[in-house]
């Protein structure tokens, strides 16, 4: 087993390169669907806009919904300002955050081997408040330009009560795993022979039809950065699209 | 502020009830988004599938992705079965399950007004294994017949060794809060000048067309109790509509 101080000497700038296995992120139900791979962790988070976060406060979990982004191996999220906790992130505490793609439904032939597709990422870390203004401004464009590329600089800039009104958290990804499931029913073979439907029903996010602002000013497009959104679009290749795009400008 | 054991106490069987609010189930951040009814908080829980669940074991917390089902006041999910959390769910811990929908992209004039859409909702109680036999069985068919009304005896029967091998978690929402966004863009008035698109980018979760095993046995037809699940079909109406059917039959 690896402990906390030697991971986080890990070096994790290697794209090819994965997250150490500890007791904390080994995948140990269906372990044949995990990975530790950074490229396979980064595809799941970099995929969704939604995360969850866990944290605990006074022996009491918390799995806060949230927005994240990532920067090579740091994950951002904007906090819950519930004061309680934010004493608390000051100092660093750990944390789990997990984003989670439902891609089907699986109905087999009997109840034991009905599942779902999915893709799921679980980091773990010590998160922090980011409070030194330099990079809690850096974040606050960061959060807009990862998921629409260039969009801050067109923006009226960012008042400085608005970025005390802020909580931006960071957190290093110290170890994660991966876990996907991308397949079709999976019944024991003596059950093939049962006679009820079974298969696939895929589900997929997309985006739908944009509802521009009623107060545009007169002769405003939507811009080009925003091609990739377009009306029928998974929103899973948008955000992947806009991460390669964000990462090729830093 | 109740305690606890104080709202343990309260009955939850009428539908137009709240929760009782604590400090921990308030809603601190942009709290008019929030709701304690119980109609609220599972209007979101039905809607959903995938879970996230918080539990903390040696002071780490963890957020599971999971698949959850409620009947009445007390949701059930299947368990990670990491043998060393196990032992601690034995005998019961405390645990936040939260399901979320992501509705929008909401895209301001400002980065401080950039925003999602979307509805969630934390449910706080103590988790328990679901070991009774009788509880157990009843809770996999539950499972089945809760996503695919009726389908439960559509099937092969639950083996014992399958039941053994299925670890079913369940927990009564002792308190619980809903938040939901659902609107445009709101700026401040005074940005409302500013020279750049701003509006919402909808976004909804649908059904895709079904693939059917490729073992199904000659003549078997999709059964009309999946009827909800069509191509095309929003999956979290397709999940309150299954659900709805559920309770009719329990």
């Amino acid at each position: 087993m690896v402990g906390r101080q030697e991971t986080r000497m890990q070096a994790v700038d290697d794209v090819s390169a994965s997250f150490p296995t500890t007791s904390r992120n080994r995948v140990r139900r269906l372990h044949e669907r995990g990975s530790y791979d950074h490229a396979a962790v980064f595809s799941v988070l970099d995929a969704g806009l939604l995360c969850h976060v866990a944290y605990t406060f006074d022996g009491q979990p918390y799995c806060t919904p949230t927005i994240h982004w990532r920067e090579g191996d740091r994950l951002y999220w904007h906090g819950s300002s519930a004061s309680r906790m934010l004493r608390q992130l000051r100092g660093g505490t750990p944390a789990c955050l997990t984003v989670s793609h439902l891609d089907g439904l699986v109905l087999a032939r009997s109840g034991f081997n009905h599942s779902a597709n999915y893709r799921s990422a679980m980091c773990f870390g010590t998160a922090r408040i980011i409070d030194e203004p330099g990079a809690k401004l850096k974040a606050l464009a960061g959060v807009v330009d990862r998921f629409y590329p260039g969009r801050s600089e067109t923006l009226r800039p960012i008042s400085a009560q608005e970025a005390k009104a802020t909580t931006v958290i960071g957190m290093r990804i110290e170890e994660a795993s991966a876990k996907v499931r991308a397949k079709g029913v999976g019944d024991d073979e003596e059950d093939y022979g049962h006679p009820v439907w079974a298969g696939v029903i895929p589900v997929r996010t997309v985006i739908g039809a944009a509802e521009p602002c009623p107060r545009l000013l007169p002769g405003i497009e939507r811009p080009g950065n925003l091609a990739g959104y377009a009306e029928g679009e998974r929103l899973d290749a948008a955000l992947t699209e806009a991460q390669l795009a964000y990462e090729g400008g830093l």
